[in-house]
C-alpha cells in the first residue's frame, strides 16, 4: 500500500488530550447548569434527510449544507426523463438531442453560477442524506416527531457537532460543536429570565469575571418602524440601526438617507438610538416608551415584556453578568419574534460568545404549528479562546494520572501490582510503567502528562520495602511503605 | 412551506432524556475506568479524506464507507478526459462516440455489479470526504500526523460515532458509537493484563455480575498450521476452528476434509481443539503447549505471551470476570498479530460486548513502520441492551431535577424566586414551574420528570410562610419553612 501524508479535510481539526481536557471542562460546566435549571440531554443523528434540512436555512445556507452521496448504486434510481425535464426546465437546449448529450451539454456549460446550478440539480438524484448544519431544525423534527412522548414545557439541551461548508478560516470551522438549551411549549418570561441566569452561572463558573448579556426584544424594532408608520421598512430600519455600535447615530442617519428616508423620519428614529445616554436599563425602557409608547402597541407590549424579565432578576440577580437592555441587537431577526439574547466578554476583544431569543412557532415547518418557544447556544470555541487568552482553565484541567509507578525491571514490576491494585481501588488514577525503560525516559513521560506523583522502585526498595514516593512539582523525594504512600495519597 | 412528515434516515436513531441519561451513565463509566488506568481521551474530525479511509477496510468495506458529496460545484473539477479513460479502460465502447454517449451508455448500462463500478467510478470525481468508519484508521492518522507532539507509550481513549452504510436491522445501525482505548509504541504485556483489568471494572461497574474475557493470541493459531507443516493453510485452519462453538468437533473434522486435509492432518489439528477439557487456563496452556511446542515455536511464543499476561492477573487479579483461554477465537484474524480478546457475558444471550487484541503495524499506512500496539473496544449498544434486559441501570439515572417549585400566579412565582437561588446556589437541581398551569398539569410534569420532591405555594402558604412540601414518590407531605427545606434537602 502506498505511504500517503496523513492530513484531515480543511476546516477541520483533531483534539489532543491537553484540548480535550480543556473542551470538556467547558462542556461539563455548561451541561451541569442546563441540568441544575432543569433541562435534559437529547441527541439526535448527524446525518438528517436532505428534505428535513433543504430550505430551512434560506438559499445560502442550502449550499453551505454537506450532503452525503446515495451509497451503493446512486446512480440506479437516477430517473433520467425527471432529470432531463428538471434541467431542460432551467436551461433549455433542442428536445431531440440524446439524454447523454444533454448531461454533456450540462457538464460543459460555462460560468460557475451556471454550474453550481447544475450541480444543485444533480445533486438530489444522487443525495438523500446531508450533515446537520444546526441543532435547531433537528430539535424541531425531533419535537414533532416525538410530541406524543413529550412532557411540556419541553426543556432540552443538545451538545453535538454541526457541519458546514464555508470557506473556513480563523476561529471558523466546517465542524464545530453547538451547545443548545431550548424550551418548548411555554411563553412565560420566566423562561428568558432563567437564560440570562444560565449564562450568568456557567461563565461565571468558566471565571469569566466581565461579562455582559445584552438584551432586545423584536417587538420594540418592530415599534421604531410602526411609530412613523412605516411598517414595511421595518427590516431595512432594523439592518441601519444594527450598525449603530460601528458606524455611530451619524454613519445610521446617513444610511437611512441612502434607502430613502426623509429628514422627519430620520429624527423619529435616531431619537430612539439615544437610549445609550442612559445608564440604568429602566432609564433607558422608559426613554423607549417615550417614544414610542403611544403610537406602538407591538413597541410597548415589547417594552412590557423587557421589563417582565427584568423584574424577574431584581429578586434573583446574576452573580458576574451585567444585564443591559440594548435596542439595536438585531440577531437572527427572521426568525425570532420575543426576546433577542446576545453575550459579549468585556475581558478581551471578541465577537459574541452567546445568543438566543424566542420564537413563536418551532415546528409550523413539520406540521406541528403554534409551539413557542425560546433558546440559547454558548459559543464553545470562542469561549475556548477566551478561556485561553485569560489563561483560566485549572492547572490540572488535563491531570488525568495521579501517581506513576516506575520499576527497573520485571521484578520491580511484579512487586508494584499489589499497589497499583490498592491505589486504584481507592479510585485515584494511577498507572505502572512497564518494565526496560530507563528511568530518565519514565520521568520525562511523568512530566509530559503532568503526572504529580511518582513512585520509584528499584532493587534497594525492595529489598528495604521503603519506596522511593517523589513529587514531581516539587522534586522532593522521601521514603514511605505502600502503606504510608496510600495514606498520604488518600488523605492529600 | 409544505409541511413535511418528519422521519429520521433509516439506521439511525433519536435518544431521548431517559436514553441520554443511560447512555451517559455506560459511557461516563467506562470513560472513568479509561482514565484510571492512565487513557487520555482524544476526538478526530468526522470527516476524513477519502485516501485516509479507502482501501483500509477492503473492498466490502470500502463500499460501506459514506461519501460526503463535494461542496459548491462539484462538476467544476470533473476532468471529462481522466473520467473518460478510467470508464473506458473498465468498460469499453466505441472511442469515437461523444463524452456524452460514454456517461450515457454508463448510466444505463445493465445489472447490479455494473451500476455499482459505475458509481465507484464517478464517486472519486465528485467526493473527496467520507464520514469515519471506525475509530482505529483515523486514530493511525492521528498519531502519524502528530508524532513529534505524542509521548509514547502513548495510550489514548476515544468515544465517538461511526457511520457504516451496512442494511440495517435489529441492533445494527447506520451511526453507532464505539468506544476505544489503545497503547501503541509499547510491546509489554503488561498492557494486555490491564485490558483485561479495565474490562473488567468497567463492566462490574455497570452492574454485570457474570462475564467471560476471552483471550488468545495469534501465535498459537499459526503454531496449529506450523505443526503439522502447513503455514499456508494457516487462514483456512482457523477459519474450520472459529466454528468449534457452533459444530463442534466433527463438523469442524468435516470442514477440514471438505478443504482438502488428509486424516493425520486432521488428528493433528483437532488433538488441539481437546483444550476445552480441561477447567483452568494453566491446564489448557501446558496441552498447547504438548501438542505444538517441539514443532512450531511461533506456537510455543504465543503460549508463553499468554502465560505471561496471566502472570500479572496471578498477582492482581479480576473482581468478577472469569478470564478465559479459548485458542477458537480467531476475531479480526487479519489484522492481529497478537493477543485477541472476546468479552461475553454470561447472563443474557448475547454476541460479544467487547474485543480486541495486539497488532504490530498500526501506522505503517501512513508512513510510519513498526508502531505496535494493542487495543480493546467496548460494544456500547450491547452492553445497553443487556443492562436493560438485566434491570441494570440505576432508577435514578434520568432523575436529573431534585425539586420542583410549583405556584399558582404571578405572586407566587415571584415568592418562590429566592428560594429556587437559595438551592440552585447549594447545587440543588431546581426548577420552578412557570406561573398559570394548573397544579394538576404541574403534578404530572414532576412524575413524568421523575422529579422526587416539589414545594406548592399557594396563597396560604405565602401567608403563613409555612411551604407544602410533598415527596412525590411516598405522597407524603408536610409544612415546612424555606429554611427548613433548604436543611432537609441539603443534608438529604
Amino acid at each position: 500500500m502506498a505511504s500517503i501524508k496523513p492530513s484531515v479535510p480543511k476546516g477541520t481539526r483533531d483534539f489532543s488530550p491537553a484540548e480535550m481536557a480543556k473542551r470538556n471542562f467547558i462542556f461539563d460546566t455548561i451541561k451541569g447548569v442546563f441540568r441544575k435549571y432543569g433541562y435534559q440531554q437529547i441527541e439526535t443523528p448527524s446525518m438528517e434527510l436532505s428534505d428535513t434540512l433543504l430550505g430551512k436555512y434560506g438559499d445560502e445556507g442550502d449550499k453551505l449544507i454537506f450532503k452525503i452521496l446515495d451509497s451503493g448504486d446512486f446512480l440506479e434510481k437516477l430517473d433520467e426523463e425527471e432529470l432531463i425535464n428538471k434541467i431542460q426546465s432551467e436551461n433549455p437546449i433542442s428536445s431531440s438531442a440524446s439524454f447523454g448529450d444533454k448531461v454533456l451539454h450540462y457538464l460543459r456549460a460555462k460560468g460557475q453560477a451556471q454550474q453550481l446550478q447544475i450541480a444543485n440539480s444533480i445533486a438530489p438524484y444522487i443525495s438523500e442524506k446531508a450533515l446537520r448544519y444546526d441543532l435547531t431544525v433537528p430539535f424541531a423534527r425531533y419535537v414533532v416527531m416525538h410530541q406524543n412522548e413529550i412532557t411540556f414545557p419541553f426543556k432540552r439541551f443538545q451538545v453535538q457537532p454541526v457541519w458546514r461548508a464555508d470557506r473556513p478560516q480563523k476561529g471558523r470551522y466546517r465542524e464545530f460543536f453547538q451547545c443548545d438549551a431550548d424550551v418548548v411549549g411555554s411563553d412565560s418570561l420566566l423562561n428568558e429570565a432563567e437564560f440570562v441566569l444560565i449564562y450568568d452561572e456557567a461563565l461565571s463558573k468558566l471565571g469569566l469575571k466581565d461579562f455582559t448579556i445584552k438584551i432586545n426584544n423584536r417587538k420594540i424594532l418592530y415599534g421604531i418602524a410602526e411609530s412613523i408608520g412605516k411598517t414595511n421598512m421595518f427590516i431595512p430600519i432594523t439592518i441601519a440601526i444594527d450598525k449603530l455600535d460601528k458606524i455611530g447615530i451619524k454613519g445610521v442617519e446617513e444610511e437611512l438617507t441612502k434607502i430613502g428616508f426623509d429628514v422627519p423620519d430620520i429624527k423619529a428614529i435616531s431619537s430612539f438610538l439615544y437610549f445609550g445616554n442612559f445608564k440604568s436599563n429602566e432609564e433607558r425602557l422608559n426613554h423607549l416608551e417615550s417614544m414610542c409608547g403611544l403610537e406602538s402597541s407591538t413597541g410597548a407590549q415589547g417594552i412590557k415584556e423587557l421589563r417582565e424579565v427584568l423584574s424577574y432578576l431584581n429578586i434573583y440577580p446574576t452573580k458576574t453578568a451585567t444585564v443591559e437592555v440594548d435596542i439595536t441587537l438585531a440577531r437572527g431577526l427572521n426568525y425570532y419574534t420575543g426576546a433577542i439574547f446576545e453575550v459579549k466578554t468585556n475581558e478581551v476583544a471578541m465577537g459574541s460568545i452567546g445568543g438566543g431569543g424566542r420564537y413563536d412557532d418551532l415546528t409550523g415547518m413539520f406540521g406541528l404549528p403554534n409551539l413557542k418557544g425560546v433558546g440559547i447556544s454558548f459559543g464553545a470555541d470562542r469561549i475556548y479562546d477566551v478561556m485561553e487568552e485569560l489563561k483560566l482553565f485549572p492547572e490540572a484541567t488535563d491531570r488525568s494520572t495521579q501517581i506513576l509507578i516506575c520499576c527497573f525491571d520485571k521484578e520491580g514490576e511484579k512487586y508494584a501490582l499489589p499497589l497499583l491494585q490498592q491505589l486504584r481501588a481507592k479510585n485515584i488514577n494511577t498507572e505502572l510503567y512497564p518494565a526496560g525503560a530507563k528511568i530518565k525516559k519514565q520521568m520525562e513521560y511523568a512530566n509530559n502528562k503532568q503526572i504529580p506523583y511518582t513512585v520509584i522502585i528499584g532493587s534497594d526498595e525492595m529489598q528495604s520495602g521503603l519506596l522511593t514516593f517523589k513529587n514531581m512539582t516539587s522534586g522532593e523525594q522521601e521514603k514511605l511503605t505502600a502503606e504510608e504512600i496510600l495514606d498520604k495519597v488518600f488523605n492529600s
